[in-house]
């Protein structure tokens, strides 16, 4: 019987600025014994998401950093192997924060058992972390009205072509911002949204000015940087923004050339009565995931959501995986396929 | 019999930076007279606001701007001199938006009738729009919760005085900014602030620091600018920020230099996730007057909100006050008495 380890993925070093492969390091273990009340799980799905990137610095944030040699964080389904817990049987799966790893250990905590989905991958997803952050920032923050305008950077990810969708079964105008004509055209023809621009065009503002003849009433923001300059002049008065993410910004390692623009976001904020606010889903809305969850089973179950997972195998490819989703690389929510 | 005129001050030409003397003209004119359905008002007290530099600019704002040559608008407390108006007598008092001129006319439009006041300029401060526009940036945007930190800059100003009193009576710890000793002294001794920190102190950012000890958690902006500067790495995870004024900024003619800290902002806005939400009172919270009314009288009945007025005498001195009022040399709301 040939001998099984735990391959696991761990920071090897900080990034000084986008994260490259030596950043990264593979390393393999012993599987963990567990003991008494606890259960040895094994990853099938890892989930890579934009804020890991967060995680790998150790500038102050919401959330510690990674220790540098500590196995990089993320979210998983797993299938427990082996249990001496009283709530957990051999070939349960459920949802764990199991990390860039085949092998985790959990006393229960943070455990959450699977109901039945079309795949398992769907609860890092559509009905998990993701599309959780879609439906609470979109609704909840945004607010959106029949008749609004929505618009959405990053509009193909895992969160903006839910938050898109949801937006068009309120009745809203979507206007997508996305990178490259294929992304725009999936935003547009499978999605449904009634406008994507390329963030790449060179007249990009222009067009997204086009797209939004009566301005923006909701703009939900996972990017920053170039595309919030062209969303800034074109938000209307008494405008939303739930501040999601901000990618572009992730690997920047000095503040932009000035002006200081500080002032005039604030003016602006001010003049148009604009509500912006930055979300951090589990802290702020933790305790509506079942609500969520309800809804957005109904309206998969209907055809008024659409998903699509970009599924990478192998646990160690996640790393250019990862490096990938900051550039852009991805369309719908990335996954890592770990193991059947 | 003596002619009496209608004086008025219109905005003479738009400044460049602070307001000068210059930008204003006094003019006298026949006084008006009215048609059927019409009441003539004679302005008893005019309300002074920081607002009105605003619309002395023809920059995008809010509100279209005051034309050049025209009266400065403004709220007052006005007696009806003349009626042809089934529901107002002479010698009703109402306020309206008259303008700085002694005398305006009104189909009814917009006319308050006033209910018993200590006195009827308390209908432009404390109960009214500066104790309206406290009460539900604060209460609404602000969500004060007993036990947490408030900080009010302009501390002693029209609307942060009442601010951090009512996040007294809320039950918070309140910490005061304001420019100068004297003024530091009145929030404390006076409105029963915790703390009130010299903005004008070499030290400032690290008083502040050591006033707020356990970080801000409501953050009511008037001010912007240097004084922001030292609030932002103060807020807490969470922390909420009424967006009620920006005075430092008003006088501006350019954005500052550089670095461009507008991505920080944001990305302090996401890390903490943290509410920042501008508002005009009237737009937003119009129909919630009467609430404030009822709450606001019980408590000046009860001595749990103190009032001060800073009463100019004589609309001529009209635009000496407004420019001191940008340079922050008032205590309490102005307010000018322009008739007995």
């Amino acid at each position: 019987m040939p001998s099984i380890l735990n391959r696991r993925i761990v920071l090897a070093s900080r990034p000084h600025g986008a994260p490259v492969p030596a950043n990264f390091r593979l390393e393999e273990l012993a599987i963990p014994a567990i003991g008494s009340g606890e259960v040895l799980l094994r990853a099938l799905y890892l989930s890579l998401d934009p804020y890991m990137r967060g995680r790998m610095s150790d500038a102050p944030s919401y959330a510690p950093p990674v220790e540098v040699g500590a196995v990089m964080v993320g979210g998983t389904v797993s299938r427990v192997e082996a249990s001496q817990h009283g709530d957990y049987a051999v070939g349960d799966l459920v949802v764990n924060f199991g990390g860039w790893q085949n092998y985790s250990t959990s006393d229960g905590t943070g455990l959450q058992k699977l109901g039945a989905l079309a795949s398992p991958s769907h609860a890092l997803g559509v009905l998990g972390m993701p599309g959780f952050t879609a439906y609470m920032g979109l609704l909840e923050i945004g607010q959106p009205k029949a008749g609004e305008t929505v618009v959405v950077a990053a509009a193909t990810g895992a969160v903006g072509a839910i938050v898109g969708q949801i937006a068009k079964i309120k009745g809203c105008r979507v206007v997508g911002i996305a990178g490259g004509a294929e992304k725009c055209a999936y935003a547009v023809n499978e999605l449904g949204f009634d406008a994507c621009i390329d963030h790449r065009a060179s007249d990009f503002a222009e067009q997204l000015a086009a797209a939004c003849a009566k301005g923006i009433d909701v703009y939900y923001e996972n990017v920053g940087g170039a595309v919030f300059d062209a969303v800034l002049p074109l938000l209307n008065t008494a405008a939303r923004v739930p501040l999601c993410g901000l990618i572009s910004q992730y690997n920047a390692t000095s503040l932009p050339a000035g002006p200081d623009r500080l002032s005039m976001l604030m003016g602006t904020l001010l003049k148009k009565r604009i509500r912006m606010q930055g979300f951090i889903i589990w802290d702020d809305f933790g305790h509506r995931y079942g609500e969520f969850f309800v809804a957005m089973s109904q309206w998969i179950k209907e055809g008024k959501i659409k998903y699509r997972e970009d599924i990478v195998q192998g646990l160690e490819n996640a790393p250019q995986a990862f490096i990938g989703l900051l550039e852009g690389k991805n369309t719908g929510k990335l996954v890592v396929k770990v193991a059947e």
